[in-house]
């Protein structure tokens, strides 16, 4: 068969699933409050289990073995596995779940109209849910919890180099929706590529795409589709430091921002001094090239630290990801602002002040989903944000920004209740409305 | 010139407008609640000065002289003629925008992750709108009130029949705005149509697209941009009578649905009824008879009303948007759930029902922005919900759902101020982190 005949294929078979996956949604949806808790320890419960454990640990154990002997590097090695310690962390991040408050259901406008006419805005799910992920199992627990939590039905498609192992943890899943009496056709597990690129066409049966991968990987799942995606396609977040930063906490948060883990989104990517910073530039530069980060400056900053490597215009729009580093002087806070303006990613941005003035323009000014003062950008994260799950970082600006929990998988219906009332009764010469809120908990 | 030379030069010159317009847009998200009240009083004010007035109507006149000219429709003048009466409830509307609450600044989430690093979540404004609308001009300064009152700059393209008119009320604003000091970049006009093309281009620059028009029009300005577009395709609303419809009370409902304005998108297009809601049934073909409203029926409709046109299926998906109204017989309220999940357009649906276990089924499954219970769909709108003006009504999911108000237009950011916290401090072995909520008025 060609390419295209299976995807035309792929599509039919995958539109079938997601409608059934939406019919499911509902049971998901209806559930109380007693009883989504009671799913997401079983959950958890399951995920303890000793026979369990040795089934996942025997399908990961088959991953594992396929990518050593396709010589795969030990870092792909270490996200594949399956680590008792991952499980554990994982168990307890479902045990949180549950604990988190019920949002489903949650009336968050209560109006008369008028009198017998009551308008109530309440929260629910979004309905079908489309994810995907890169090589890393531990991934499908973790997002069926955020599914179950917020009522959705979802599709995941996770890496091939670890389907075994996500196709175990599925199994885990539907055992215990089959347990509680619900459609294990809520939790759909998509186990080839023209499956996903059948997904992505089903605007209308998806409602949203969550991808978590590489911004790259991100950018070709957004103009693969006309669903909106959830991702983050870039983290080029800076440090700015005001002439009044103290040195000594300069290079403690430049530091962490770059050295803690290089690789994240919310990493430091450029370093921008104005004059009078120049104590706090040198901290930062000896304690960064200690930790053997390789640092790229513009001809201000070499004029003072002659070793670095001249920065390219490039360098100033790269998500380096690694022990690398650009540095700017800028004039200025408003040379800051603009740097930010231009080459930010609108992800976190943070300044190092001793001056509550400067803070509070930064503050004030900067266009980001996370703005800080004397931090390191690495707080930015549901977990740190004290958000319980995170779905993923958003640097959109529509729905949910910066870091998402549960929230972001959920919208609202407004829910009208009347005894016969229509709309030509009211306006000029007619009823007035009254437009009487009324309390939430009533 | 050719046409791609000339969108070319469009899109350098509007991409600098919209540079100009982001730089504004700082100006008026900066300004206090008084401030901001101000500034809508004071664009109420101008518009109710006799000079003001006085020019508006020389230039309207200059609009309909040309509309009679090319001997357009007396409804195109209708829509066209910027009246007293208009301009009155314009400038009501205004300052109805001034005293509701103000929301740019308001904190919504005030957490300390530790002692000292304290985190909140505060409203914003998105940054700037693209604002495309259909001949009336009555929505410039409509649009232009909701941005003062969100904090967002503009970029507005009205149709090109009230350019006169449209160019006319940019003048007050940009008065209103240079009397208060403030940067009239906030508020650009666009006149041509390749500068609106050239906007589309702009993701990026632009934060949200606000689309005003026919379902066709709204579909071409999503296929043509990668910025989100907020506003509605389609509107597609049913009626489900059930069997235990009290008959006058469904058809008031429905004739109103109908007949209160057949062109609004909350006009209902499709009615459903069950084996049981014959009487109810009857009442409506013959209150909607009396309007004449053209009835067309599925074949058991067709059955007990052998006078009315026989439906095709296409009528199930079509939004007559005029005295038109389709009619078919479904299998219980299952089959009136599975009608509206295939057709409906997740605007508006309605259930007309003295069972409330009935009305609770269908509040609980129907997945659309309204859901009401013997009311009019046509109470699906800003104004009659009560949240002051309405952006528009969106059928989409993610941000803002059914008629969307001032909080369409506005996102939030997360503010961290620390003392040198860094990330790798917290965590197994070392602090943990506090998450204690904080007083939102504190």
């Amino acid at each position: 068969m060609t390419s295209e005949g299976r995807i035309g294929e792929a599509m039919d078979e995958i539109a079938g699933v997601a409608r059934a996956a939406r019919r499911a949604s509902g049971a998901l949806a209806g559930l109380d409050a007693a009883a989504r808790g009671r799913l997401l320890i079983a959950l958890a419960d399951a995920l303890v289990d000793p026979i369990v454990r040795a089934r996942l640990r025997a399908a990961n154990e088959e991953d594992l073995a396929r990518a050593a002997a396709e010589g795969a590097p030990a870092a792909r090695a270490a996200r594949l596995a399956l680590t008792t310690g991952k499980l554990d962390t994982l168990v307890d991040g479902l045990r949180q779940l549950a604990a988190l408050p019920e949002q489903v259901g949650a009336v968050t406008l209560r109006r008369e109209l008028d009198e017998g006419l009551l308008l109530e805005r309440v929260v629910c799910p979004l309905g079908v849910l489309g994810v995907v992920f890169e090589a890393r199992p531990d991934a499908v627990p973790q997002i069926a919890g955020l599914a179950i939590k917020s009522g959705n039905a979802i599709l995941l498609k996770g890496g091939s180099e670890a389907l075994a192992s996500n196709r175990a943890l599925v199994g885990v899943i539907h055992g215990v929706l089959a347990a509680a009496g619900l459609p294990t056709e809520a939790v759909v597990h998509l186990e080839r590529r023209e499956d996903f690129s059948a997904m992505l066409a089903l605007d209308g049966l998806i409602d949203l795409v969550i991808a978590r991968g590489s911004g790259a990987f991100v950018e070709q799942v957004i103009a693969a589709t006309k669903i909106p995606v959830m991702g983050h396609a870039a983290g080029l977040c800076h440090v700015y430091l005001h002439a009044s930063a103290a040195p000594a906490m300069a290079a403690r948060i430049v530091v962490d921002a770059k050295c803690s883990y290089p690789a994240a989104c919310n990493a430091v990517e450029v370093l921008l001094w104005e004059p009078g910073a120049e104590a706090a530039l040198d901290a930062c530069v000896s304690a960064l090239q200690e930790r053997g980060v390789e640092l790229r400056g513009c001809a201000a900053t070499l004029a003072r630290h002659p070793g670095l490597v001249a920065a390219s215009e490039a360098d100033w729009a790269t998500e380096f990801g690694g022990l690398c580093l650009a540095i700017r002087q800028v004039e200025g806070i408003e040379g800051a602002l603009a740097q930010i303006e231009r080459y930010g990613s609108r992800h976190t941005e943070a300044i190092v002040a001793a001056d509550p003035a400067a803070a509070r323009r930064f503050l004030a000014a900067v266009d980001a989903a996370g703005v800080f003062h004397n931090a390191s950008t690495r707080f930015a994260d549901g977990y740190r944000y004290g958000l319980g799950a995170e779905v993923g970082i958003s640097t959109g600006k529509l729905h949910a920004r910066g870091p998402v929990g549960v929230e972001g998988l959920l919208t609202y219906r407004w829910l009208l209740r009347g005894e016969g009332q229509i709309s030509s009764e009211y306006g000029p010469g007619g009823r007035a409305f009254l437009h009487r809120d009324r309390a939430l908990d009533a």
